[in-house]
């Protein structure tokens, strides 16, 4: 934490647990008999309810979306930037909500958890969830924070997914859905580099069908691999070029495999460290969960039809340089609104970061996000 | 091989080896003390010896560019599409070549050779070579040949840049530089997805630092993961969604990580047969041939000074849906040329294929490339 917590942080904050004792089915077939999940929230609800903002997290995030767990810790909450007193989410305002979604290996009940059932960690045997299923377990924690209606969903990339999702389960209870950077399905490219990361987890030596830990080892080239192909994924072209260029690390080139040119260096240094801070059983979960994604298809591929009962007003942006979730994938969710005569704004900002461009103090970006959540504000009489 | 070769086939080719007991002197530093190249000839070099083309491959490539080994062959060399009589490259006019580069594994001396001086397998003890060593152990086959110009020297990807790199280094001996699909140097996303791949194979256990041949294995998972990561760079996002969309392969997703959808079971083959037909060394070099290509850098990152002496006539062309090296760093090509005056001329080909658009038969491509051919016979003579 800086020596000075700045004025338009939520500053120190602390996460929940939630114990949820009702089983819980899945879009598998399976059933979770029990779970817990793990959550923040920052700012307070107001008397009658209507200020409650649900923050929903990307691929390897968490439930620590602003402010920091304690002066020892360097870095904020992933979304510090649009969430605090005085910011896009204004927590001053807003009673914000961020939990840690499913199968995930941050504290929510996920693969690194230990099953009630067997007394061991669940590991591979960890049912693989939807979105559908992450909102189902997001409504009932809803009702248990007494929250009957959002104000607004939020989410960027995976986390718009779970917004969309919202105003299709759960109409009545979402009255803005605010969907950043994100996408109605993957396509045959996203879920592409998805196997090809999945196939370096699955065919690591170390990862032994994914008991890895009763094994006492872990998969760390193939989740290495993974994670440095995704990174190339949330950076555009432009982007890198602007950060790396060619530009070498020795001045020179080695006539060998050590790194030669910086964008290596960095590549390397995100893949190993990440390996300290994620599972490789819920990489690949999270990376199905992505490719599942597809609420048209109950529709016969018609995303109209999905949005249909929807009755939330969206707000949709997106970002020029983002080849992971191109504007045309924005587009699409836009299109498919509108032929329903559907509530909807959409914003694509002018921006050279790619798909992390959503985490970014980009100030066009700021300013619509802002500007919509005036809306948001009004509609929550707050 | 058809039951009947086509009219427009070279038919029934042969490859023809040449050894070399001169020493090659490498960018590296190293030196060869004597190699083979094994390559292919299509055409009858006329009398004058002014019809002869050369056609350099690409990454994983190799010289058997054009008809067919045997009766029981089932495709064709690579580039059957463009070369053959009446075809763009017209083998009834051209005396065609096609070496096997340096450091490959299809025959000319590379990682899975023998070194003479040790009686064992190259294996990593191969030296790293670049372009401009190809060009110049292409330059003394040539010599060897009789040919003391090319009318034209040709390739897509990495074979632009040997192309390229001849125009600069033996500015008399190329009259027509043939740049399809290439770039002057590779971004940092390009550098960074080949780092991926080399990561995928020299984290391989079965690496064993190169020397898997001595162990009795394969780094086969490694080779497998950099070839389907390749194969989505080959592939436009748009090609990717014509070709499988999210068709699923048994019509319902499973809930595990067995095959879903189609497109993953595409990339499994892919990465899975290539590894019976290619090296892993030598994949690693290739990438780092390709990563230190830069002709700029000698010349102050100045492109146009580093084509300042060129002589040749440039043909520069790419496709509208190539995001490995897009028509943008084709237009680099053709900016630093005419920054110098030089005789270029620049087609954009609208195409969906991304960038194995260049082996693909696409009207318009294929017309364009017979009418810059023209040029060529009429400065050949033929």
């Amino acid at each position: 934490m800086p020596e000075t917590i700045p004025k338009d942080s939520v500053g120190l904050v602390q996460p929940h647990f939630m114990h949820f004792d009702e089983p819980l089915s899945l879009d598998s077939g399976r059933v979770l008999p029990s779970y817990d999940l793990i959550y923040e929230t920052y700012g307070t609800l107001n008397p009658a309810g209507t200020n409650a903002i649900l923050l929903c997290h990307a691929l390897s995030s968490d439930h620590h979306a602003a402010g920091y767990h304690s002066t020892e810790e360097r870095k904020p909450g992933w979304w510090e930037t649009c969430v605090g007193p005085g910011k896009c989410i204004d927590t001053n305002r807003f009673f914000v909500v961020c939990s840690n979604n499913l199968g995930s290996c941050k504290g929510s009940t996920g693969p690194v958890s230990v099953n009630p059932e067997t007394g061991k960690v669940f590991g591979p045997d960890f049912p693989l969830v939807t979105v559908k299923d992450w909102v189902k377990s997001q409504a009932i924690f809803s009702d248990r924070l007494g929250i009957k209606k959002w104000a607004a969903v939020v989410g960027g990339s995976l986390g718009g997914m779970q917004a969309m999702q919202w105003t299709i389960d759960y109409p009545d209870r979402i009255q803005h859905a605010i969907v950043i950077a994100s996408a109605a399905k993957l396509s045959a490219q996203n879920i592409a580099f998805n196997e090809v990361a999945r196939q370096a987890i699955l065919t690591d030596p170390d990862f032994h069908e994914g008991h890895y830990q009763a094994n006492n080892t872990l998969p760390r080239r193939g989740l290495m691999i993974a994670r440095m192909l995704g990174h190339i994924t949330y950076l555009s072209d432009d982007a890198m070029r602007a950060k790396f260029g060619r530009e070498l690390r020795e001045g020179k080139v080695n006539y060998n495999f050590d790194v030669d040119f910086q964008v290596e260096s960095y590549l390397r240094y995100q893949g190993m460290s990440f390996v300290d801070r994620f599972d490789a059983n819920t990489y690949l979960l999270m990376t199905k969960t992505l490719d599942y994604f597809d609420p048209a298809r109950e529709c016969d591929d018609d995303l109209s039809a999905a949005f249909k009962h929807a009755l939330a007003s969206f707000f949709v942006l997106s970002f020029t340089s983002d080849w992971r979730f191109a504007p045309q994938r924005s587009k699409e969710i836009v299109k498919a609104l509108l032929d329903d005569d559907k509530d909807v704004s959409y914003v694509e900002v002018e921006a050279n970061h790619g798909h992390d461009a959503f985490l970014m103090p980009i100030p066009r970006y700021l300013e619509a996000f802002s500007l919509y959540m005036e809306r948001v504000a009004k509609d929550a009489c707050v």
